[in-house]
């Protein structure tokens, strides 16, 4: 089996830094012990081969043999595949991992992105646009909390890379001090940031980045 | 084996009918010609079993035997599954399928949402956040039209869940006069709802909820 190829910007500006997308794979392949190496693609100039990988002109995607693929979300879907440290095997399972994965890139995501974007920007909280915002992403903190105080992980009593994707999620929401009201919420993102997988990926990508800082 | 049920809402207000989201289950399921029936949870009380159905407190779930799945993205890859007419079987196609149903529910539908939602609000286009977001739209909306000027379909030049998913995100933005600007998104959305499971699936709906005005 050849490696795992997974690409991402050569270099990113400082505040991005411990949260481009590659990150989300990375830990999901260290969680799995599957082998792979990192590749870079320009930052700056993102030209038709970019485009053609990455159709948005992001970061991340994955080569796997002649397959090619985009949306962290789906990488870790197909790498989920290869290995039960990721997701049960059993059809409950599967489905509980799908669901909860796309309950964090969409249902909680939908708010939180835009949510985190209005606080980066530094808008004021007080516009009926912010308010439209803080109260959407309420709406999803609020359930997300009563799911997670009653359970450790989403699925299956076990880490699956539905926590990865939805801890990941909520790690930017925790960024600009969005969980302060919500505990579980809080633990469930300490508790899936502690693990040494998580750790090794967020080391691997500070030091990617800062190795282009000095080159 | 066991038909398919997928619950829904019994009633929704006006401005909501032909966008809740069974329709892209019913759609999915006309397209695949599995064998379903529809259930309705109260719109009005949300009580615990709903909850316990869907964390959010939304629509829609589908139960399979013993699987209960929510989230109407990891419904269709729940359905596509079971029929090739909702994705092709090989590991290529598969792995297109995926990453374009996680572009259409992350990459595409963050920024439609709060778009669509600033729309519906009726808040002023000249505030900063909505220029925020009318930019955040733009950048994905030229990427887009970009990919669908160049193929009818998304994934192996034939219909998947893929197309019925990025048509039914884009549908919206159609419906606030989002698409006037990029032909190749809005003959997409008009080949994609131009399908009989597409009609089907939207006229199924809309009496769904007439007949609850009746009754």
């Amino acid at each position: 089996m050849s490696d795992l190829i997974l690409t991402t910007y050569d270099w990113v500006p400082e505040a991005p830094r411990g949260m481009v997308r590659d990150l989300r794979v990375r830990w999901a392949l260290e969680e799995a012990a599957l082998p792979y190496r990192v590749e870079s693609t320009p930052f700056r100039d993102r030209g038709p081969d970019h485009f053609a990988a990455q159709p948005f002109g992001q970061v991340p995607w994955l080569t796997d043999g002649d397959i090619v693929i985009f949306e962290s979300g789906a990488i870790l879907l197909h790498l989920a595949e290869k290995s039960s440290a990721l997701m049960p095997t059993d059809p409950r399972g599967r489905a509980e991992v799908l669901e909860w994965v796309i309950a964090a890139l969409n249902s909680v995501d939908l708010p939180s992105q835009p949510w985190a974007l209005f606080r980066f920007m530094g808008f004021p909280r007080t516009s009926p646009e912010a308010e439209f915002v803080e109260t959407f992403m309420k709406l999803r903190l609020d359930r997300m909390e009563a799911v997670l105080a009653k359970r450790d992980w989403l699925v299956a009593d076990r880490f699956t890379v539905a926590d990865l994707l939805m801890a990941d999620v909520l790690r930017q929401v925790n960024k600009f001090d969005g969980l302060a009201a919500y505990p579980a919420c809080h633990a469930f993102v300490a508790r899936a940031t502690s693990r040494p997988a998580f750790k090794k990926a967020y080391a691997d990508q500070m030091a990617h980045f800062a190795a282009a800082d000095a080159a």
